[in-house]
């Protein structure tokens, strides 16, 4: 049995989950699962109908983004994920999709304001959206500066990814990560909801303003401060 | 076996129709069913998903929020509930939902118009907005307060809780309560069904006119008044 | 055995299908068969939810709003259908909902416009709304009157009632009906659909214009001429 | 046995993923699947619902639209299908929905821009919509006509049908096709959700730029160019 059965079982649940939130159509998703401590990940074989899909079909690829185990492609996205995954160490799982709402704010080109408390309950800024990348990254190794261009917009912004577990990129779809594949998969559906919830905002009442200071640091910090008080500690 | 069992098994039950009827994702809801008699409410644990509830599982509060039994963490929107039971005393449910239309409607701070008859069925006024609390409010005791910036409203606005059972809190999402908590389930499936047709009218037309008063009062009463004739006697 | 227990039966089943096209939530819609020989029609009872519902629930009535037989409260638009069957001699079933497009163009009194071949299959001119009624109907025999609305809309405009089997009533919500109780369904689906694709063209395109003629003639005349090809003859 | 069997069967499974992928109501829709050896095509039966569908009720039609075998009336759309597989002789497979964005945006007339990735990745350019036919046409052999309106726009336009598989009619609803049955009915639910996307975009963003060249080639070739990395090869 492959040392690595851990993780494509974890990235088999996890991609599993995604046509039951219904964030894909077909194969326009994937997630990846990491082991940290054997620098590799799991991840979803390109172009594979869900209903055929077995934890035995996850390729295994280093945070170099070769693969390492596998007789299947791995996602075409895979470049990216490698890339977060070196880069930031503290994250264990990746999801890409082209969900309805999170994909329309990315060729909206616009950050997803935050309006609310379902929101603030996640991240205490707007959802970032990267800007489309230059025609050069593009012709180049175009996956693997996806990667960069989300780490390159985290820096300009003083992002935190840690805090921060999505962005849109740009004319193109939502990426969201987590300490797990499950964590991830948890922010893909968060987003596609607030994603919804602002679009409604601002047709509802088109002044509607941001959530006051107070309500975004006191939803967060009941979630996710030292003295958080939801769920069963 | 606990003498709140009734209570529980209530509770449990409104908690899982939430998913049901479309009204969650994830953990994002939460029904108490109460015992007048007994002083106390049965109320969802906190973070605790829908498909691994049980009747057991529900945490037993009193109305002044402390918990008089059960091993799990209740809800973190306890105090809210706590704070309704004591101040309205005909209240035997209450339910708090972040779906997608109310919330929408909470975010854009308005009241949802009453347009037509499907809302008229069920309250005779616009479905209130409570606007967003002071900094001082939310700093403090916040679920508490959250309980009574409705209260506040509905006094400001000359409002009966007994004719008019669900609220939008500004900036977060619905509050909805009635005579029993499956009453305060059925109120919240009827405000996200009319805030989505609401949206909608004003879509299709800006100018769309309020409900005229003969109508208000005609559907209302068919449902409610003495002499109703809906439903079975 | 009753002798209305075809209709009864006939009654359940297209009642039973409003749920399963998502056309109702609850209890906010009715479906009446009727039988033109024997002067009545079956109708769901009042506010029984569709899971309780059995052929055995249904109340007979007569085309005075006159319970024939049954021992439960028969729908509180009872009135409305027995209007419409006695003006009008050749339709068999009826149905009233509160579907959600449909609704929220009612409730923006606005009769839907005729933008495309979805609807020149079923009908040759946009649905009509009838406006709401006067002060003095509705302190009246409300349902009663909202029948003679349908009806002098349908005279003033010189729509005819076999060609069209769909009405907005302004304020309200729909009412279809035909030939049988299935037809009547059908036709409150095609209403629902056409409903939400004329709201979505008049977002894409406001200046989207009307169907031209040619089209609407051979489209209708493709299912419903003397000349038509569609379905199995 | 007929010796179309293996077409029926094709057609048959491809028609019951209509409304499995939510792209039907009732019997709105309809797939062809064709045998180019053979020189002829078999189709949905006429208005026949799908639950009640079988591989023997396919009609077999040649490409000039003349029933070659079936008891039953073929679709009242088998002239366009006709036409387009004898003027293009590369497609296997043809799909007709009424989808709800595809038609809106067909009813809006207006050729649906490319926004994003989710779009470039299967064709480059805007989704054609070809304008309404001429009163002449209309009246004439309709059917017939609107495959030759569909043709003429893609030659006026200077499409190629091998890349673009899909249009659609203004007024009516969307057409695809593909080299075979089942790559027409995948098409029929990307550009549903295109339409979908691409609604939403202009809604939250009215000044959406169209998707920069580098970002619409790349992501076509990654999937379709010679040197295409996406799915298993």
């Amino acid at each position: 049995m492959s040392q690595y059965q851990h993780i494509k079982q974890k990235a088999y649940e996890a991609n599993m989950q995604l046509p039951k939130l219904g964030l894909v159509l077909f194969t326009f998703g994937n997630v990846s699962a990491a082991d940290r401590e054997l620098g590799v990940f799991a991840i979803k074989p390109s172009g594979v109908p869900y209903e055929e899909l077995t934890p035995e079909m996850m390729v295994i690829v280093d945070f170099d983004g070769k693969t390492v185990e596998g007789s299947k492609r791995p996602s075409s996205d895979t470049q990216t994920h490698a890339v977060l995954y070196k880069k930031w160490p503290k994250i264990g799982g990746i999801v890409h999709t082209h969900s309805t709402f999170g994909t329309a704010w990315a060729q909206s080109q616009r950050a997803i304001p935050i309006f609310g408390t379902t929101h603030a309950d996640h991240l205490t800024c707007d959802i970032p959206c990267a800007p489309p990348m230059s025609d050069e990254m593009i012709q180049g190794n175009y996956e693997y500066e996806t990667g960069f261009q989300i780490i390159n917009h985290f820096e300009s912004q003083d992002l935190d990814y840690e805090e921060v577990e999505m962005v849109l990129v740009g004319n193109h779809a939502p990426f969201t990560w987590g300490k797990t594949a499950d964590k991830a998969v948890y922010n893909s559906a968060v987003l596609e909801t607030v994603a919804h919830m602002a679009y409604l905002t601002e047709q509802i009442n088109p002044n509607a303003p941001r959530l006051k200071d107070a309500l975004v640091k006191k939803h967060y910090e009941r979630k996710h401060g030292p003295d958080s008080y939801y769920g069963q500690s």
